[in-house]
C-alpha cells in the first residue's frame, strides 16, 4: 500500500494500448500528430492560446521561468512551494533569478504580502520578474488556493506589470475539489503547468500553457533543456487519456483521503486536521507517539505501508488510483496496531 | 521516402510491445526496474561504470557539460559540431561555459590544434574545462573520427588534466562502420552520450555514461533540467530493444547510403564524394544544377522525396530503417528525372 | 546635514595627499606596491591569510559567492540582509545560486534556524553552498551580531561542511561598539568583506579576505567582473589611511548616533529605540506624525536635513565623520520644529 | 624600459593634482559632479547620447554584453579579440552567451563572414545577439579596423537587427592614426567602450557609451558587478585630463613605434612588418634567432627591457608616454647586442 505519492501510479491498460497504437512522427519537425492533438486539447482545457508537452512538472516550471524572466530578476513564490524547496535550485542555476519566498497561510500567499514584495524602481533592487503560485499546494497538505486569492494576486500583478505563473502539478485536484472547471483558476494566471502523471496516471509528462508568443519562446528553452523529443506521441497518447478520462475520478482519491484522515485521527498519538484534507494529501503529526519519523516509517514499511516524511514529526500520505477504499481501511487498522 | 534524418524512424512492433508490457515504477525513487535494466546494460556496452537515461542527445550533452564544468570554463569542440551549431547555445546559457571551436578535417580536430587551444595558467584566461568530440560527425557527413585521433586527443587531455566528452549520438554507426565494439572508441573518453532514437529506432531517449561519481552528480543536473521522470520504463523498454536488436542492422543503412551516393553521383549536376560516405549520411553538392537548395528540395518533395539543406548548395540525405534498397533505387531515378 | 549614509563621507585631506603621492604600478601584473601593502595590512588586521582589494562591498560579496559556490547551490542569509535586498539580485544573476532568507532577530539569524535550513542529501534539494552573515546589520539598524551567535553558526557550518562569509561592510563599527579587535568576529567565518569607504571615509573600495587558495580564485572572478585594475594604488593609498587612522574615530559616530536618537525620541510623534542604537544607525518610526515618509523627508530637506526612507513609516539616519555633535543638536531642534 | 603594455603608464602630475582637488560626491546617488562631468564629456566625444564610467575595459565590455544579450544568445567576434581570448570567459560565465569567433584579416572580420555567421530562425539555433568589434585590434598588432569595414558590418547588422558593440580600448589610437575624430568610427556601432588608462595614462577606468535607455540598464548591470562606486570623482578627474589633454600625444607613441619597428627590423634574426605598424604595437618574430620566447625575454630583461610573449615565437612591444624616442634607440642597440 503505497501512500508515498500519486507519482507512483502506473499507466492504465487504456494508456498502455494508446501507446501501442499511437500514430507518431518527429516532434522536432512538428510532425507528431498525437503530440499536436494533446497540445491542442490541453490548451483548450486550460483556457490558453497554446500549450507545450514537457517531460516533467519541474521542466514545465523551469521553462516558464526561463521564458518569463531575465537573470537578475526576482521571483516571488510561497516559502514552501515546490519550485523553492524541491527543484534543486534550478530556477537560480538555469534562469539566474533570485528567489523571494513569502510565507503563506495554508499555502496561499496573502495578496498584500505579494504587493509589498514587488520591488520599486531602485538601482539596488532586482526587477520583480514573476509571481509563482502552486495549486493545490503540496507542502501545505494538498490545500486549494482559493480562486479569490488568485484573482486578488493577479490584479496586483497586472497593475505592477509582473506576470503570474501557476505550478498546477495538481490543479485538477483543486478543480475537482472546488467543483469548477480548471479555467476558473487559470483565468487568473498568464501561464500554467499541469502534470499528466500524478493523479491522472500518465507514465510521464506535463503541459505548459500560455499565449502563442510565450509558447513559441518556451519551445526554444525546452530544446535547450533537452526536452525536444522525437516520436513522443508514445507519451502524448496516454497523456490524452489522462486528460479525457482520468480527471473526474480524482474525486475518489479525495474521498479516500478523507476516510484515511478520519481513520488516522482516531488513533491515539496521531493528529490529523481532518477538515483540512481538501484533496488527496494528508499530513499526519506523529509527535505524541514518541517515535521519530524514521522509526514510524520503518514500522509502517514492515506492515506493508509506505509514506514519506515531511517536516520533523510530520508524515505525508497521498491517495491515488492504486489505493482503494478497502486498502485505506486496512492501512488504518495496521497503523493502529503498530502504534499501540 | 524520407531522407531527412534517422530521427524520423518510428518504433518497431517489438518496441511497441515492449512498451505495452514494460514493468514500471517511479524512477525518481530509483524503482523503475526497466530503467535500471537499461542503465546497467548501457553502462556495460559502453564500458563505463554507470549510465543514465536522458530524454535526448541534447540533454545528455548538456548534463555532461554542466557536470564537468563550472561557469567561466572554456570547452574545446569542433567548429561544426552539434553542440556548437545545433543546441541553441545551451552550453553557454545553462553551464556558463565559453565555446572554443576548432575547425577539423572531416570532423576530426587535429590533436595538435587541441593542444594549442588548451589554455595556460593566466589571470586573463578561462580554464579549459572540457574537450568535446562528435563521432560520427554529422555536419561532416557521417564521418568516423578515427580511433587513433581520439587516442591522441585523450592523451593530451590527460596530460593537461582536462576531461573529454563524446557526443556519440551516432556512435554505433561509427562502430559498425569500423567493425569494432563501441568500447574501442569510448576507452578514450571520460563520458559519452549515445542516442537510442536515430538509427536504433527507439521513439525517445539517449544514454549518458561515465564514472559512478560523475553519474551521481549528472542525475542532479538531469533533475534540474526536468529530466527526472516517473514511469519512464515505458521509454526504457524500447531502448533496451534498440541496444540489443538494432545495432547490427545499421550496416544495411550504410550499404544503402553507399548505393544512394553512387546513384546520385551519376546524375549530371550532382556531386557526391562516394568514397567519403562512411556511414548513413550523404552530402550532395547541387551547385552545378543551377538550382537553389529551396528549389531543389521543393522539386524533390513533389516527387515524394524529403531531405534537408545543409550549407549553401549542399543537401543532406540520411538512410535509416524505413528506407529500403528499393526505395533508394527509385529515389535515384526520380531525382535524375527532376534534374534533367 | 547629510544623514543618508556614511557612504557620503568624502576623503580626508590626508587621504587626498596619499593619493597624490602614492607609489603605483600595474596591479594586473601584481606590481602596484601600494595595493600590495594594503592587501597585506588588511589580511593581518582581519586575521586571514590573504586579502584582495575590490571596488565595492557588492563586488566583494559577489566575488565571495562566485568563489565559494557553484550554480544550483543555495545560500542561507538573513531576510533583510544587504546581499538579499540591495545587490540587485546579483548573487543569482552571476553565481546562479538560490537565496534562502531566514528572518533574524535584530539582524541575527537564530543558529537553530540556520541548522534547519541546511539541506539534507536528496535529489530534489539544492546543495547548501554558503551561509552569509552581516555585521553590523544595516536594515536592523546597525545592530551588532553577537560573537556568540557567530560562533554557534560557525560550529554548525563546520559540522555540515558549509562555508561562512561575512558581509562586514561596517564590521569596524561592530568591533568598536563591542570594544574588541575585529578578529574576535572574523575568527568565526571563512571569508569576510569590509568597506574602506563608509565610516572609514576612503573614497572607493573594500577588502575581501580569506585563505590563500580562496583569494587566488577570487582574483580570477574579480577579473571577470572587471575589477582587475591598473594603477589602483591611487585608491589603495587612502584605503591604508582608512585602516590605520580612521577606525578608532568610529566611536564618535556612535556617540553622535546615541545623542541623535535621544534627541529624536523626545520629539512628539517620533519613536526611537534609543537603547537599540548600538552603532551609527538610527531607525526612527514616524507613523504617529501622520506624515508619509515622502512628506517627512521633504520637510526635512527644506530644513537642510537629509535621511532615507526604510520601511513604510521608518526613516533611517546615519552618523559619520562629516556630522558633528553640534550638527546633531541643530538637526534635532529643526526636526522638532518641522513636526510641530 | 617597459614595452609590455601601455597599461603600465602612471598618472601624470596633472592627473595627480586633479585627484587631489576633485570635487566629489556619492555617485550611487548620482551626486559626484566630477563623474557627471566626465560622463557628459565622454558621451559628446564619442557621439552617443549617454556614457557610464566603469572601472576597466573588461567591465565595460561585460556590462555591454549583459545589457545587449540574453542567455542563449550567440555573440559574433573576432577569433583573436580581447573579449574572446583575455576576459577569462566572462561573457559566457556572466551573460550566458555563446561565443562565435570569426577569423579576421589584420583583426578585421570580413563583412561577408559576419553575414554568414548570423543565425537563421530555427529551433536548433541560438539567437545572434551581438556583434563585437575591436579597434585597434591588440592581438593583430594594433591594427586599425578600416571605417569602411565597420560601415559594411553595421549595415548587415542593422538589416538583421543585431546590435554592434565596439571594444575601443585603444580607439583613440585608431582615430589618431587615421587622422579623424573617433565619431567617424563610433557612428557605425550602437555602443562603445574606450579606456582612459592605457595610452591616455589615467590610473584606472573606462567609458561605456550608448543610447540613454541602454546606459540606464547598463548602470544596473554595473551595480551587480560591483562597479557602482562612491566618491569616484577621484578617478573621474584624471579621466577628464586623459580625454582633454592626452589624445593628441598618442601620435608620438605611434612615431616611436615606427622607429622601434624599423630598428628591430635591421637586427639579424628578427622580423617585423614595419609597414604593418599602424599605431603603438609592434609584433616581432624571433624564430630565426633560435631563441624561445622565454629565453629572449629573459635576456632582454637582463638588459633592462621588458616586453610580453604573444604566440609561439612572437614578442609584443608597446610604446606609450613613458617611452621616449631616445629610449627606443637605446633599446634597439641593446637588443642588437644581446642577439649577436
Amino acid at each position: 500500500m503505497d501512500f508515498r505519492s500519486d507519482t507512483v501510479t502506473k499507466p492504465t491498460e487504456e494508456m498502455r494500448k494508446a501507446m501501442l497504437n499511437a500514430e507518431v512522427g518527429d516532434d522536432v519537425y512538428g510532425e507528431d500528430p498525437t503530440v499536436n492533438r494533446l497540445e491542442t486539447l490541453a490548451a483548450k482545457i486550460l483556457g490558453k492560446e497554446d500549450a507545450l508537452f514537457v517531460t516533467s512538472g519541474t521542466q514545465g516550471n523551469q521553462v516558464a521561468i526561463l521564458t518569463h524572466c531575465r537573470p537578475g530578476d526576482e521571483i516571488i513564490l510561497e516559502a514552501e512551494s515546490h519550485i523553492f524547496l524541491y527543484e534543486a535550485g534550478a530556477a537560480s542555476a538555469l534562469a539566474g533569478v533570485q528567489t523571494r519566498p513569502i510565507r503563506g497561510i495554508k499555502g496561499a500567499m496573502e495578496p498584500s504580502d505579494v504587493k509589498k514584495a514587488i520591488r520599486s524602481d531602485d538601482i539596488h533592487h532586482p526587477y520583480s520578474g514573476l509571481i509563482c503560485l502552486e495549486n493545490t499546494h503540496n507542502k501545505a497538505g494538498g490545500k486549494v488556493i482559493p480562486i479569490q486569492t488568485m484573482k486578488a494576486i493577479y490584479e496586483i500583478a497586472r497593475e505592477k506589470d509582473v506576470p503570474v505563473h501557476l505550478d498546477g502539478a495538481r490543479l485538477f485536484n483543486a478543480a475537482v475539489a472546488a467543483g469548477v472547471p480548471v479555467t476558473e483558476f487559470t483565468q487568473y494566471v498568464d501561464t500554467v503547468q499541469v502534470c499528466l502523471s500524478k493523479g491522472l496516471s500518465a507514465p510521464v509528462g506535463s503541459i505548459l500553457a500560455g499565449s502563442k508568443s510565450f509558447i513559441k519562446e518556451a519551445r526554444k528553452w525546452r530544446k535547450r533543456l533537452g526536452g525536444g523529443l522525437r516520436q513522443v506521441g508514445v507519451l502524448a497518447a496516454p497523456g490524452i487519456v489522462a486528460l479525457e478520462k482520468m480527471v473526474d475520478r480524482l474525486a475518489e482519491d479525495h474521498a479516500n483521503a478523507r476516510q484515511l484522515a478520519e481513520g488516522l485521527s482516531t488513533i491515539p498519538g496521531l493528529q490529523v486536521d481532518v477538515d483540512g484534507v481538501e484533496t488527496n494529501i494528508i499530513l499526519c503529526n506523529i509527535k505524541e507517539t514518541g517515535l521519530s519519523n524514521e522509526q514510524f516509517l520503518t514500522r509502517m514499511k514492515e506492515a506493508g505501508i509506505l509514506a514519506v516524511p515531511f517536516d520533523d514529526g510530520v508524515i505525508r500520505f497521498v491517495t491515488h488510483r492504486e489505493v482503494t477504499g478497502d486498502m485505506v481501511q486496512i492501512a488504518v487498522q495496521r497503523i493502529r496496531q503498530l502504534i499501540g
